[in-house]
């Protein structure tokens, strides 16, 4: 019996549905073990997450789908670069020819190392004694290295791992851009210590109870968009967002009941990205034209909302009101403009996670440098914590007391995830570009804002990226909806504008 | 390649906890839809289960399970009658067959009906429309007819229905045992109706803040044995408890602010059967060692932790002055005995849910009656809410003023557990039985309830019904741990006494 394309492609999305059905219960697995799970729940869940993956992994590598593949890409369904099966084919063939390329052997050893790595990672971190960690970094970058000769790559192997984060992003494209915004930076940063001005840090550092947190971080998040009649906000260790499915998306934030913005801007982080995964199309569930573009892509919504919006002065004439009547004892004498500077203060710090807006991008760049040298072969394990050091100080002017605010701080590396750094930069890079660009299309937005109005940003954000799922590629989409190439100069214009302001020059 | 009767059962075993896992990961969405799901997820939520379910069936009906089964069956693995192996292939066939019988078309019809049947009945209860509901009560009726000709019976097709649910019991001998209380129980109720003492109802129908709720039904349910470590409680709208798997086991429950007995007792409740659950031995999940035997048996736990402890004086004895501490305003001033008659207020009422522990067989025994007529074709659906209340007059004195409090209140048949109920009320009589041995051979229960000592029991019960798993037999378990057959003497002792002591007779 001959397969018609049509049905070729029909049977094909249902395949891709089951698998993601399968992905997505892991996913709520998943959130209820950062979240709900009791404390001796751990073993059980371990078993239950590994027997999900397998199947799906199992399902992924059908070679049936390989069959269908064939049978949709030899035919007229196919015509449109950008037509429905052709972004179909496109994503689906990536992720099942990587899959296939992969011996089972070594998705298992790398599996099982990052599991027991992270552990030691855990241990390192807190006794911050690099030598617990250093042979499992060492055994984890060789597997990775196994991993990009098995799937393949163009001119640098690092491609290949990149390429699994950011579909289609390379390292020489990467590096481009990230050079010159580096430079940017560096004069950014030395205006600012130049300058005279310093918000008074202790206006965040008062009691906020947590209780008046919640609700007003939940008000924040709602207004912006996150629909909550599709989503929950719930309290983690290390916040996190995921998307269970159409009309399921979950957000995490935990609270410090001395530090109002501490919980409050990671809740508009993850309702960024909360907002992207609500923004997909519940009908192509399970199909490349559901899922989010890459993880560039999705930190660029996540850094939007958090920064170029919760972070902007018109965001707080809105809501700095409601915030004095929530918190009267910390905030009730404060200015606008005293609130707006201290929670823009920029000055450099050890850790990645804490970092402000300016300085954010040099922990990356640090780390995307550290990390192709090492995968490289150029600098060994040995090296690294002296090296990572003597960057920082040059980059910061400071330099870590030990390894656990220094090489040790992020999971990643233990996680076997490399290449993953420069998606977060790649990220700030696109939302300053997108933003720019929705200033053109809708006006005023500080005026918008000013009156909570954040619909027409939202709804700009869901037509031209969102809903679109993965039909783009991020160098495509930035195209496609800036007219331009990505380039650091909206990034940095946004930043010299704002801090210039702030700051004085 | 011959396989060995070892072989055979280590691979049975593997697939059998294969399909635990699925059931597993089945049970947290469960879980998770009925307690903290967004309200728009249920879609997502209902095909994700979909997908599990068949993933669990198809591999239940795998015919790899008979050949291992013959493979174990015929060797001498099965010599003991009670062997971990002779278990295994006992209880692994009962299912393997029972699947193997249906055809998929009727699951499949029976799953739609039930989820549709549902709706309507939810919609004819909220307007007390009889009507809305009796084409697929109908329908359903047909359908288990059809189930129970599929998968075959003894003398009575309702015992194809009733052994889905307590394995190997038959309407024979519950009938035998049910009429018997029957007569008991009315004899007990007319004592208690010629008393003239009434507990003081206002004592429960005062003000108790939720949290303080939450935390007094934390430490009672923590002090009798229900493990937070391995444990979470929720809140619901309609309470339960699932065993996710070892070391996780939750419970539910819902608070009224204005009444204590309304969330406590359902958390002892539930905690009973989550203590259950947590003894269940870890090591065996997944296989028949590592389950629980019946429904029967599972509801002997929660009433019994509810009932006979819960509901006991001993245990106020400990618990009311820790009540006065967390609500002085609803209770400084009352006295324990004045307490402890008010939560064992015995009064006629339409509702089974709400009932009192005396009037609460009568609730069942109607229903029991009244399925096996409707389902054997003794009684037509036309009929049903005519003859409801008729004989809830005979019972009960007093007559439903609408379907919604009479024969619509439960929501069994419209998911067709017919063969369901009889379960609740041999759950009761378990209990009673297990109970009274425990006393036999723990010593004087009170003086330790009164102390707060509930280890000694629930160790009790651990060792002798929790850890074994389905290695018995509901029948065959009571005998071996009571020494006697099931009978009604317990409950009925147990309920003389403690009636006869508060009424005065």
């Amino acid at each position: 019996m001959s397969l018609t394309p049509q049905a070729a492609l029909a049977e094909l999305n249902q395949k891709t549905r089951t698998i993601s059905h399968l992905y997505s219960c892991a996913s709520l697995l998943g959130w209820d073990e950062r979240t709900h799970m009791p404390p001796k729940g751990g073993l059980h869940r371990a078993e239950q997450l590994a027997l999900l993956a397998g199947m799906a992994h199992e399902r992924t590598v059908d070679p049936r789908i390989g069959e269908l593949l064939d049978a949709v890409r030899n035919s007229s369904l196919v015509a449109d670069p950008y037509g429905d099966a052709t972004v179909i084919v496109r994503e689906v063939s990536r992720t099942y020819e990587r899959a296939a390329k992969m011996p089972q052997s070594l998705v298992e050893e790398i599996t099982r190392t990052a599991s027991l790595g992270q552990t030691a990672w855990e241990e390192a971190r807190a006794k911050s004694e690099y030598a617990i960690f250093k042979p499992w970094l060492a055994k984890m970058l060789d597997l990775k290295k196994q991993e990009a000769e098995a799937v393949g790559y163009q001119d640098d192997p690092y491609n290949a791992l990149l390429d699994d984060y950011e579909p289609g992003a390379t390292v020489a494209t990467a590096e481009t851009i990230l050079t010159q915004l580096r430079a940017e930076l560096v004069g950014l940063l030395d205006k600012i210590r130049g300058s005279s001005r310093r918000p008074n840090l202790n206006i965040l550092d008062r009691p906020y109870p947590v209780d008046r947190q919640k609700d007003f971080g939940r008000l924040c998040s709602e207004a912006i968009g996150f629909d909550y009649q599709q989503g929950r906000l719930d309290i983690t260790v290390h916040p996190f967002c995921t998307g269970i499915g159409p009309g399921d998306t979950r957000i995490t934030t935990r609270y410090d009941d001395k530090n109002l913005a501490y919980a409050l801007f990671s809740t508009l982080h993850e309702s960024g990205h909360g907002i992207y995964d609500q923004g997909l199309d519940p009908r192509q569930f399970g199909t490349p034209l559901g899922e989010s573009i890459s993880l560039g892509i999705h930190e660029s919504q996540s850094r939007m909302w958090e920064n170029m919006v919760g972070r902007s002065r018109a965001f707080w004439v809105h809501f700095f009101p409601k915030a004095q009547r929530a918190f009267p004892e910390a905030l009730g004498t404060v200015t606008l403009d005293d609130f707006y500077f201290v929670i823009n203060d920029v000055r450099p710090s050890f850790i990645r996670t804490e970092a402000d807006e300016a300085t954010y991008n040099l922990h990356i760049l640090l780390r995307f440098e550290l990390e192709r040298a090492i995968f490289s072969g150029n600098l060994s394990v040995d090296e690294l914590p002296a090296v990572w050091n003597e960057k920082f100080k040059a980059s910061f002017g400071l330099t870590p007391s030990k390894d656990s605010e220094g090489c040790l701080q992020d999971v990643h590396w233990s996680c076997g995830y490399i290449g993953y750094f420069p998606t977060y930069s790649l990220g700030n890079l696109y939302a300053a570009q997108f933003f720019a660009q929705a200033r053109l299309d809708l006006g005023d937005l500080d005026a918008m804002f000013a009156r909570g109005d954040f619909a027409p940003l939202k709804e700009w954000l869901r037509t031209r990226i969102h809903s679109q799922g993965r039909r783009y590629r991020a160098a495509d989409l930035v195209q496609r909806v800036t007219g331009k190439p990505l380039s650091p100069a909206p990034l940095m214009c946004y930043m010299n504008a704002k801090f210039g302001a702030l700051y004085g020059f």
